[in-house]
């Protein structure tokens, strides 16, 4: 041991190399999203949002969401509302535009699951409720006992906007946080998805100092080229997207490295819901 | 009472005035903040970004905040680095301008207080720590037990960007949250303050895909024209500012209605120590 020291000391011998860190996954952790399950946004300026629907979280809104895709009816729309610290939101600004068929008019609110979900990693307890994780397939949930649970409000979540009933949001106007917290929405607003790709597009626009951050003008507004899900798009169009499986041993590794970082970072022995890296990765179809 | 009701059916008495709600504070509520403790940041474009230092909490950095205002240090330099769901950050991009005389070169890290700190009102236990709460003057702090505290990053605190070594920041380069979270920042960054007015000018900022969110042309750059204390500025230019004291019974009523909200909307039986809100005001001076 000593001798090794000695020769580390006098630069003969190189050190051990690092085990390799936890955040990097196996191949075998990535997993393809299907096509009906992402959507593509295209704003103005080509500016492409990635969105992965979460249909086992809110099958009814989700299938809105799908149905307004298909017939196209967010062409032409927009981004119109831009609130400082709380969300961006998209869709038609005047609440006017009919739907189309095959979209649900008043769907029940899906905020609350009715039963336990499978929990791929656990986080940790917060203001809001005593237990928190991500579950297998990635979405970030909570619950407060072991009988129900529900999804919870990060950044870059994609919410249901509606007005005051809980049951008056078709999935037509959509909304995302863009800022310091969103979880009082958890429990009272339906969740549809996450951007998972193109979120600077949507957090980075000038906020409005209008009420609740609409855009006052037509100028401000970010037109909406078009809405697509991939399995309506072209192949040679379609980006292909895997997530990262959360419930492997490198993930949870990787989440207490988290909790307990390398010196000289000081770690606070606990990781928020919201804060667990949730991996994304584009890759060319095979 | 039959008789009160049968009236109001018959729409001859009108109900009783809805109590006053908490989140109007009495006008002893608030408190002047003193013209050497506000920060006017000037960028291109007359935006005008207005800071509350935070004296008590970070002493040593907070001096060198102000030396380095009193120099007009800033002026000149530039908003350099908007990385998103995570910081924007600014100050001599080329981090080569020399200090001015006054400026300690290496303050010790001041991000743990050495004692306990008087909690004005308290929020609840998060992932990252035990005890959290809003001191009286209205800065946000946790604990791990009852003799030590450190402040929290939440939305719009100011931090001090440093090398990996903790003594490395002097305040001269800083940086503001502008994402989801950044309290993995706590107990390893030092706290000099909170944007209390003009933030959506930092938040509503492209993000850059360069490495750290780095701008990586001049073109991108946001110019900085002047940084200023109040206490420095002539007298018709400064704004006045008010925050709202915390150890109130109006702001306790304000959180514990945050906690349980009238219905439809569900409550969740806590709140976030980034999610209380910290109200702050202009007003003309007298």
């Amino acid at each position: 041991m000593l001798s090794v020291l000695l020769a580390l000391l006098a630069g003969q011998v190189t050190p051990p190399a690092k085990p390799t860190p936890p955040d990097v996954p196996a191949a075998a952790d990535w997993r393809t999203i299907p096509d009906d399950e992402l959507l593509v946004m295209t704003l103005a300026g080509n500016r492409r949002v990635v969105i992965r629907l979460a249909r086992r979280l809110a099958p009814e809104h989700v299938a809105n969401v799908r149905a307004l895709a298909l017939a196209h009816w967010w062409d032409g729309t927009s981004v119109y509302r831009v609130q400082d610290n709380w969300v961006t939101q998209w869709g038609d600004q005047t609440e006017r535009k009919p739907l189309p068929a095959g979209v649900t008019a008043r769907p029940a609110a899906e905020f609350d699951l009715a039963t336990a979900f499978a929990v791929g990693q656990r986080t940790d307890a917060d203001a809001y409720a005593r237990m928190t994780g991500i579950t297998a397939d990635g979405w970030p949930i909570a619950a407060a006992d072991g009988a129900s649970a529900w999804p919870v409000h990060c950044y870059a979540t994609v919410g249901v906007a509606r007005d005051a009933s809980p049951d008056t949001g078709t999935g037509a106007e959509l909304f995302v946080p863009i800022g310091g917290s969103a979880r009082r929405l958890d429990r009272n607003y339906t969740i549809v998805g996450r951007v998972i790709d193109g979120m600077p597009y949507l957090s980075g626009l000038p906020r409005s100092d209008a009420p609740m951050g609409m855009y006052p003008t037509a100028a401000e507004r970010l037109p909406i080229v078009s809405v697509r899900l991939e399995s309506d798009m072209p192949a040679a169009m379609r980006p292909q997207y895997q997530y990262r499986a959360i419930d492997t041993a490198g993930y949870a590794a990787l989440i207490e490295r988290k909790r307990h970082p390398d010196p000289p970072t000081i770690g606070l022995g606990g990781i928020d819901v919201c804060d667990a890296p949730l991996p994304v990765r584009a890759v060319p179809r095979g």
